[in-house]
């Protein structure tokens, strides 16, 4: 294993769209969503370890997941797992992280990758990302991995290749023209056709040099933050300074201060079977379904003229029966239960605020 | 209060109808089903007790619901509960009773009700049963009450009022021309259209004599066996009479064995908002509804974009959120959860029997 291969996971978020079975106390990440036998943050962990070794693999989250990222993944020193104090989206957890890998190997190429994700094709990644990262050592350049769509998913944001750049990596490894934010329908269906545009699954990789000189010059107020604490890293003033440094920091995401402005992002167009699994469609997508098409995962469930529905629930002791409902989100979870159509999923945001508007922080 | 008027209270049923709220061990005559702060149980002694003294009211259920009887209703002589150690449907548990009481008062004018329908307008009930008893004192006759009928509800079985009769007790109490079935929705239709049909409460009044008489008449071989034990009621004998004689005793209801067949019953039109609560639909009929017709019962309930459901959960650590569905049924109670297209509510009795043979008693 190259020991010049580092991975960031950001592991900070509180996974909403995913209530009532992603809690604040346990989000998304730290559950075995799919009921394969590890959380998805395990999932990435051990998928990330057949790059890097695992000394080199760090995982920023919040202060309050310390423990519980710990728990899921003993292999991690506990060092190497980076308290936010607070959320500021994912420009300053990778300034950070990276801050952290520069003092350590100046020479280090990074990936960096969400917590919960899936992939399904985990052999395909590995080349992919390895490939990726190897090119990254050679080139002053921004990587990000573009997932060739297969259906007008309005729920992700898309990355525009410039077929027409004599700028490529490699045959495989393109210039970027332009990263969208999420599309409507008719949007996302010309992307679908047009053949240029690709997923953008949030997955970057850099060497340390060139993400820290893309920070300096797209985001220099972030850069000069960071930058102040070199002496600390890894010193006993660590804390306290990110503590201070973050209070400060401004709270921007890494595709919008940085992505989107350089001019030298790349895009590797792949398919590794991916998944963002943001929504409770998105589980249904990535489940196994039974013959009336409904995804039922957990324990003890009985559908009845029931179809294309998912049904969510993990207390053994619990029998749920569904009668004569089809397109609905069923999720039996600890103190909620949540039925939603699933056509309207998008809604569960509005009932998360609402929920919290009624209840305060109980129930999320 | 009239010390010749008793009242038998019969409270053995399952209440299958009602999973997943009423179970084996709690059955809905045990349970607060319209959130009233009474048990229906409770609801019904209440209101027989203003007729009869509670010494003269005896409830006759099943040997698993004694303690649980005498729980609801401590104003009740542990004697006055009369437990059967098989179900046998309705005339041997009348039949039972009535040996009971001829023994203590042969004058005894009886009112018997199920322990599980509500009634909304107590003061006319309670004029009418008092009229009815009245009436029993003064003629060899069988008396049910028939609600004039609102709806053509297919639940209930209907009762043919004989207007051509010159026997009638008063102008209200009229002969009986036929006792029907549950009908289909056309039949049902024409009964309310005819305007001589009204539904079966299930609510009879009698002599302790008359309805003896009729037992010899119509249902003799269970005459017989109870007027054997003539010498044991109330004896430390009873109960090992009582338990021999259910085993061989057939199981038949009061309608089928004797009322369709004697030649002396009557009705009494009346119409005191009654239900038999035997179904979620006729709840729902029965509850208060929000501004989207929806009966939510019990606490932290949220609907939206939800119409012309019914959803119960008195878990009150427990939030229930429903989106975006019409015409549910949604009931979260212990260790099971069920939601049923409204429309076809009468499958939960085949769910139930689905239940029962993949869990065995487990759920029910």
């Amino acid at each position: 294993m190259n020991k010049n291969f580092y991975a960031v996971i950001m592991a900070g978020g509180i996974g909403s769209r995913f209530w009532p079975m992603s809690r604040t106390e346990t989000p998304k990440q730290f559950i075995d969503i799919l009921g394969t036998g590890e959380s998805l943050i395990r999932q990435t962990f051990l998928r990330l370890n057949k790059i890097c070794p695992a000394e080199n693999i760090f995982v920023v989250t919040s202060e309050q997941y310390q423990l519980l990222t710990l728990e899921h993944l003993p292999e991690l020193k506990p060092s190497n797992v980076l308290c936010e104090p607070v959320r500021r989206n994912t420009a300053p957890c990778i300034a950070y992280a990276n801050y952290k890998i520069l003092t350590k190997n100046p020479d280090a190429q990074v990936i960096v990758a969400p917590s919960d994700h899936i992939i399904l094709k985990e052999d395909v990644f590995i080349n992919v990302a390895t490939e990726a990262l190897n090119e990254s050592g050679k080139h002053d350049c921004l990587i990000t991995l573009g997932i060739t769509p297969s259906r007008p998913d309005t729920g992700y944001g898309y990355i525009q290749i410039d077929e027409d750049s004599n700028e490529k990596l490699n045959d495989k490894i393109l210039k970027v023209k332009t990263f969208t934010e999420k599309p409507n329908f008719e949007m996302a269906t010309f992307f679908l056709k047009s053949g240029d545009f690709v997923w953008n699954s949030g997955i970057f990789i850099w060497s340390a040099k060139s993400i820290q000189r893309a920070f300096q010059k797209y985001l220099p107020e972030i850069d000069e933050l960071f930058a102040k604490g070199k002496s600390m890293y890894d010193t006993s003033l660590e804390k306290e300074f990110i503590e201070k440094t973050y209070y400060i920091c401004k709270s921007i995401s890494i595709d919008y201060g940085v992505m989107e402005k350089a001019d030298n992002v790349f895009v590797y167009q792949t398919d590794f079977g991916w998944s963002d699994l943001g929504t409770w469609v998105s589980l249904f997508d990535n489940s196994n379904r039974d013959e009336n098409n409904n995804a039922c995962i957990g324990s003890e469930i009985l559908t009845y003229d029931t179809e294309n529905s998912v049904i969510v629930s993990h207390n053994k002791n619990k029998l749920v029966v569904i009668q004569g409902l089809n397109d609905v989100i069923v999720v039996d979870e600890g103190d909620v239960l949540l039925i939603c159509n699933k056509n309207n999923e998008q809604k569960i945001k509005d009932i998360v605020d609402d929920v919290k508007q009624k209840y305060n922080e109980k129930y999320i």
